[in-house]
């Protein structure tokens, strides 16, 4: 159960997760964002005019690109088409062991997105493969000795995004993706997606660099 | 384009709302609460033993039996059924002048989707029929001095919703619907739901007794 | 294979029929009926002038959300929706052990339903958790002396049906639901729905009060 | 509104329906029953040893490759494709002045259909082009003294129904399709579908040989 | 995983691939050819004045009345109705071993959407049994000495095709399907559907007098 | 009706093209092709080991992302989705006036779907904005003595295509599109999509630099 970022921005980044997905047993679901596709998009439809409603249409749609190539590297063994809701993505768990999944409805996160399929599935936890290697106690860009945050209360990083201090957080969590995994408590593994070796070590239970963000 | 809280509890409310709607000649998009159907089957659900997942699916559908029941009222000139995606919103529309629907999707409150499909149809405005004639600086029911605000806006709601210390406030709106009418401009018109004149009054352009919040 | 009537209005019944299912081994599907939910709104409707056709939708759909609710109860070994047509139906069972619905459409009982879903799936009979405990020769509430029936041929109910002398008996059966029985040969059983005991006495084969209507 | 029976057999008789269908201004409804091709198949997969429930599914596509035809003969002003449920017959007409239909479900003749359709777009009259020229009082195959009944109640074809003694009675009408008109009080006509100017006439308002059916 | 052609037609030919579709244990796909009720109602269609996409659609239904025919006859291990997209292919052979379709797209031929059906899935050799009993190298109702070839390259057999100098050969592949071949390195067995034996002994591996396409 | 090649690479001609569109009061259906989009992730698929199939779906899921560019800049008087197929292609005419779609089904070019909804909506002509601006009789990139044909016919093309002589010109067509074109006498016009003034010019029924395909 994992969430993928801008990893579709770099093809063997692709492979990796593809060939570690594929050596899981469990069940598995991928969330895809949509990376440099969906940025360049929303940016060419504003220019058009577009609305809110649409450019959050047009990043959906293009996270569910980078869900086909997901799809098209897994092979035989996962659900043949990108999930489109919660409804389908249990359908399709019941009886394929990975499904893989882009945006759902505009106004919302690929991270909300992420949160809410683990609750309907029922994951005991959610990894969160991000472009960062976790949360800092400041923003790490600008001060050489920002921390990072091992563990991290959810409340206490939704009081963090909202200060906004710390520029980029807000692609790792949003205050929406991390109200349901308090209320389903969920715990969510943020690790370095730019490190594939990483998932691997979670996924076998082991220890990784990165900030556990507990459901409290 | 408004939303409707709890008046399906009442059946003459609704009698008298679909009155009013019938008279408009604009193009309407209601959002249906579940009210006392949602919060009742809720409830058996979790003594069931049902996640959060199932919980708010169970509270959409009853959403949308209410969805159903104003249909019912507004006989031909509306979309035969409750649209179930702001994608099917758009297309109904696209024929029909009055379009109802009931909650979209789990982890989501009707405020949000009220929002949401003001964004999707490019509304001018939410007009929020809630169970409570505004937002108030105390809590009314503690406080018989706490006094209604006429005019709020969005970013002063948001710091009184996170700060808990209004009870029932949270129906009104909650953060994600704020965000929602902030970036697409779309201020709300809060009245008071057990008084269906007041909705005749805010669409005819007029002023009615309430909370207006303005998407700043 | 059974049909639930008006169980759904009290929610401990709905927690007994959802042990025994889980305890059955075999495939099941589950008719829900609309109970007092459907009741409510199909009144209100009516009041609000709405025909036939809408009456009807609006019963289905709160058979559903009964649906919904056993569905809630019966956690991860069911289908995760109700099923909305035959055809759903029959790729549901496809891949999943349990499958619960309630009405399909305008002008039929969940009865003629609950047939129709036992000739589909080729069920070997029918079991209906009634709101009586079987047919009787008068009618039980006024005479009381009136008999059950142990066994009767579905053509004798139907006669009984177009008497119109036994008030209630129409939810047991109808005329439509009787034929769907006699034609593909399904026997069904009437067992009284306030006593899920004895859903699980007739599963396991054994001899429970009530009423075996023959498919003759 | 009206209801085609075995008419498909014979291509010119559709080619004059659609004619006349065309000439048309107000919304009309048409049922397309399944004729030889519908009795052909069903009889191919009887013998292959198919259920009730494929041998009426079977029926139904059969009745939807009929009205493929009508809308091929229909052209531009007809919606594209055969309504396959009577929600969709509404979206439909919503847009479409002319909409074609087969059959909707198993355990379903196409006379019943025809009735939920009326009733479900809220149809003045149902128009049963038949197979025959109207309701006889005996059966005109042998008795030729039986004398065409020019109208009669629903409830006493129900009884004639119910008595079996008129063979072929049964194709004009259903006990179902008959409680459908009753309930909604729409009153049918039963003409001789291979004469289609008979359905002008009728379309007219004037009078035409036939049976009417009161809906009481 | 083969094509039927016109072997609808005949009933007995219907019975005999369904019982040794039903001996198979590997996974199989069936794609239904029109047979004589897609002429016969592609043939009413233009003569009504219905343009190609018309006539196209016909026949795919017809087709798939045909696929719900072997559908009845292979019982409770098929996938419930014919698949209407190659995607729907996918995700029914997901949860079924067989799986049945009929056309799918207007300006498309089964042969094309054999071939790709055999893409799709992954096939590794399409076996056509087809209205001949190969391909030849002259008209054999025309040329008594005609011969038979066993083995032909896509290629060559493409240029046969160009000069339209072996009818009936169009029936057995077009352009499209043989790129589709060609590009997916699928080979294709043609041979003569009214002699389903030949069918078993392929699928058993052995030899089949007929023709054997190689995608080069 | 037209074609719209890799203009979808250049923004500013996107929005040319949105303007010009936005101006014609006629129906109009554009089919956007995939461009580099489509390019860049049928190529990362094929590293990832996907098969054909697959590719396809890529490429058809890119062209949609362009479709929804283009829905983002025509605003409100457009069918507010890519349509999927040629059925929703109809529906979606009957009460919009524009309408955008990709591609439809693996195996086929965006300039077959094009032929394909030009002949099911019935248009007269189909316009092509290519990347080249016309029909060479000697590849313009090697011999610059090389001339545009003013007017071709289809078969002459066809023979063109299968020749392979002049790279690049299977872009603007293919076999099967030029069958679908021919069957249904509609004639195609090639111009320069870096062009879209030219576009305007053959709107307007005037004469433009290009080449025009002769269904013939």
């Amino acid at each position: 159960m994992k969430l993928s970022g801008r990893i579709f921005d770099d093809r063997s980044l692709v492979r990796e997760y593809v060939s570690i997905i594929r050596s899981v047993e469990e069940k598995v679901v991928v969330i895809a964002g949509g990376g440099t596709t969906a940025r360049s998009y929303i940016e060419a439809a504003r220019e058009l005019g577009a609305g809110n409603y649409l450019l959050d249409v047009i990043g959906i749609e293009a996270s569910r690109l980078n869900a086909w190539l997901m799809i098209a590297g897994l092979g035989e063994d996962v659900y043949p088409k990108p999930a489109e809701s919660l409804g389908e993505l249990l359908t399709a768990l019941g009886h394929k062991r990975r499904v893989v999944m882009g945006g759902l409805q505009p106004g919302q996160s690929t991270a909300t997105v992420a949160a809410l399929a683990a609750e309907a599935v029922g994951a005991r936890a959610l990894i969160n493969c991000a472009n960062i290697d976790g949360i800092y106690d400041d923003d790490p860009r600008r001060n050489p000795n920002a921390k990072r945050i091992p563990t991290i209360r959810a409340s206490e990083l939704a009081a963090i995004l909202r200060s906004s201090a710390l520029p980029g957080t807000y692609e790792l969590a949003d205050p929406w993706s991390l109200e349901i995994l308090r209320r389903s408590k969920i715990p969510m593994y943020i690790i370095d997606g730019r490190r594939p070796g990483l998932l691997l070590d979670v996924l076998r239970g082991g220890v990784a660099p990165g900030s556990l963000v507990l459901p409290e």
